[in-house]
């Protein structure tokens, strides 16, 4: 009997036949996640519906010394949850139960597998919302969004995952069950929460997550405005944020892009625009009469051509679908494309998309790009056709030149998808030596077998025993040209 | 020689003989904190003025197998630069250069020892601020603030340090430097920035900050309102979260704390008041001012007897002079104090402020209350006199009984004053012993040597080779009660 036949029968035996799968054409099904040019056949797939069967399995994995991948709804685009061929995935979509709506306290407890979306359902009759909703919402789950810290839209003025959830219960990769933070904002100690959300699931599985609920605001308002070029519209992002306004969210998409979804679902954004922005602000009715007056002077005086202003809630969900529906639109102009996921400073937003044109146009690639203009956080779309030879490498090129790009102007890798497979050799370019072993410092604390989702985030993945940094050599002072002093 | 006389020679060497302290009556000045019941002299003081210098100490230490405390302004009130007796504090109060203010980007770049309100005045000539404000924002420093994570009255609206810092650069515990964090909101990998701040020193020391600036609000309206009771300002303070509204700060202080006030900074606040409650409203000015109007009426309908609303900077200045002063002014109608920390979910407040009041009552002791309101964040003043046999001893009983209640119901042991010394008994009553060995995990990752501000935060202190936890033994199913399954 093999390891693997043996943890199967053990797996089995804990979570019953059904919940534990083995045959090869059935675990074809979890063979990627959303960035599916990595594919990888697990061993073994498992759906615990507890936080007691999650930490059995991750048990009956350690004993084994068999490597685990956490995986939620599978939505991820950086291949956080690519399995491990010789590993078994822990797939917490089964456990969905919302626990508690507790408005009064403004927190809602959920299992990981509970649909981003479900948690605004559940809260809304009570006057509450769970603010980041990123483009998958009606799909991917909370567990996934703890484990890459996703963003979204509303990002800009609401934050991320990390700034939402104020607890986790997890198993770690020992198969511990552990609290981390709670319902109060600041729990005392260490904010080991923070570590977690973001960790990929190289630091544990989330079993239970506590969120904060934001209340529904009192006023939506949107508009989408044409400009002539994205120069234009970036200046005017800048215009608006500079003022000092927060809108709830300011989307920016290119021609390239708007081309992209009006083939796909016929949004009818203004034509001959070199760039659209829908700016949505919320709050109290009286704040967004205000701000909107100069959200839509700021537009104008930057060279709008055309502003609509959503008159009700179905023309407000016409404005979105285009942005929404952008990532998968762009199948119908380009039978493939990179999602790219990078962060500037907003201030070198006209530059930093200058460059991008003249990248693309030099290596003769097309890159539609559509953006979280607010909080300077890129996607660029970077189209080939993988069926014409060497277009799939260039498109590559393009894509880490974009990255590049974004490092030298001060910004990261990654904005809200995460680094998973996908980003890990560029994490070098942004981080030093001494940083990334400090990251894998902790890494190694809490899994010192590198058994949990390893080969993710980190460029050259070492023996824990391995990681210097901290542990480093005996002369210190020598180390920093001292050694005169003895 | 002994190991601090070397330690202090090879100290002089690098930072110059007016930089190391070794003078017995000049080390007094340093022997504690703003928790001046804890007093330690430190063997060493020395001060660094950059972060080579800074790291270069720190290299010295470890080296002499010597322990080091850092030290901002020392206005910390849990003891957490308490020094150690066989052990070197590392001031960094003369680190003090405003690196950059960055109000395009929102960012401003200091080094630890700057001031935290001169971080506001350096950025309010360009229209920004540095938001979190503790009571002694006059005097405490930015590294300081990062080692706590300092709160303050506008932390309900704005957040806490930690949701103001975006990047540091620490010298680890190994003299190494590392850079956490950035200018971008969110970094890819671990977010060990969260984890660092707040740490109390025991991680490491900042040695350059990157922290967010704010916009200067456009408006900034200020209530003061005089109610019968503790539970009449209370219900006021639901009723204005609960519709929805959130202002900058909700401040509560019961009868005992205006009496305090009142003999100290004549701030007349209106007579007779059970509790009053300053509530300030910041932001876009038509915002403020149709929040305003139900702020009023929510304090009225909830009994208010007096409103008052500030008519200008002065009068304004003269509601919160009374609040901000609250702490020392207790010291007119006690010899001694003890300013507790707990939190409470605010749901909870009218029951724990009277169970607060039955405690006191039993014991004989007097405990006035001031406090966040709007996040539960209470501040009670357990009043005792030192000289009185016994009393000190009651003080401290019924502070410790006011932990319990907060942590009863649902809440936690600190707001914002940090665990540091004195708190460090009471971690166990908040976490498990599996908790808190993940965090001394993460402890022992970062400070094998235990040199970094040992004896802080944690209850029970241990060498890194014992802390159980994800090292554990072989047999973990047999742990998690499924032996029978082998």
């Amino acid at each position: 009997m093999t390891t693997i036949d043996a943890l199967a029968a053990t797996l089995r035996t804990v979570l019953g036949d059904e919940r534990v799968i083995s045959d090869r054409q059935e675990l074809r099904t979890y063979e990627c996640d959303g960035l599916a040019h990595y594919k990888v056949i697990p061993a073994l797939v498992v759906f615990p519906h507890t936080a007691a069967e999650c930490a059995t399995a991750v048990k009956a994995c350690v004993e084994a010394g068999v490597p685990f991948v956490a995986r939620g709804s599978g939505t991820g685009l950086s291949g956080g949850a690519l399995p491990r061929a010789d590993g078994v995935l822990i797939v917490t979509s089964q456990m969905r139960q919302i626990v508690e709506i507790a408005p009064q306290d403004e927190r809602a407890v959920v299992q990981p597998g509970v649909i981003n979306l479900h948690v605004t359902r559940a809260a809304s009759p009570r006057g509450y919302y769970y603010a980041p909703d990123p483009s998958s919402q009606q799909i991917c789950s909370i567990g996934g969004n703890v484990a890459e810290n996703s963003g979204g839209a509303h990002c800009l003025k609401y934050g991320f995952t990390t700034n939402h959830v104020t607890g986790v219960e997890i198993v770690t990769p020992d198969g511990d069950l552990v609290h981390l933070g709670g319902r109060a904002p600041d729990a005392p100690g260490y904010d080991l929460l923070g570590a977690f959300v973001g960790s990929e699931g190289t630091l544990g599985i989330a079993t239970e997550v506590t969120v904060r609920l934001v209340r529904l605001p009192e006023s939506v308002r949107t508009l989408l405005a044409a400009f002539p070029s994205t120069d234009a519209a970036g200046a005017a992002t800048s215009a608006i944020i500079g003022a000092g306004v927060v809108p709830a969210a300011i989307e920016m998409m290119d021609a390239l892009a708007i081309e992209a979804a009006e083939a796909a679902v016929h949004c009818d954004y203004p034509q001959g625009a070199g760039a659209v922005l829908i700016v949505e602000l919320d709050g109290p009715a009286a704040e967004v009469e205000a701000q909107f007056v100069h959200v839509e002077r700021f537009c104008r005086d930057n060279g709008a051509f055309e502003i609509r202003i959503a008159a009700d809630d179905a023309e407000r969900a016409l404005f979105w679908k285009g942005r929404k529906s952008a990532f998968a639109a762009v199948g119908r102009i380009s039978p493939d494309y990179i999602v790219q996921d990078g962060v500037i400073p907003r201030t070198a937003l006209p530059e930093v998309l200058h460059r991008i044109g003249e990248i693309a146009a030099e290596r003769g690639v097309r890159v539609a790009n559509v953006f979280h203009a607010g909080d300077g956080n890129l996607h660029p779309l970077v189209l080939f056709d993988d069926s014409v030879d060497g277009e799939a490498e260039r498109a590559e090129e393009v894509s880490g030149a974009i990255l590049d790009l974004c490092i030298s102007h001060g910004g990261s890798i990654t904005g809200e998808h995460g680094v998973g497979m996908d980003k890990a050799k560029y994490m070098p370019r942004m981080y030093s030596d001494d940083d990334l072993d400090t990251m894998q410092l902790v890494r190694c604390a809490f899994d010192p077998r590198g058994l949990s989702n390893p080969g993710k985030v980190f460029p050259t993945p070492r023996l824990c025993g391995e990681v210097p940094g901290r542990h480093k050599g005996a002369h210190p002072l020598q180390e920093a040209g001292l050694a005169e002093v003895f």
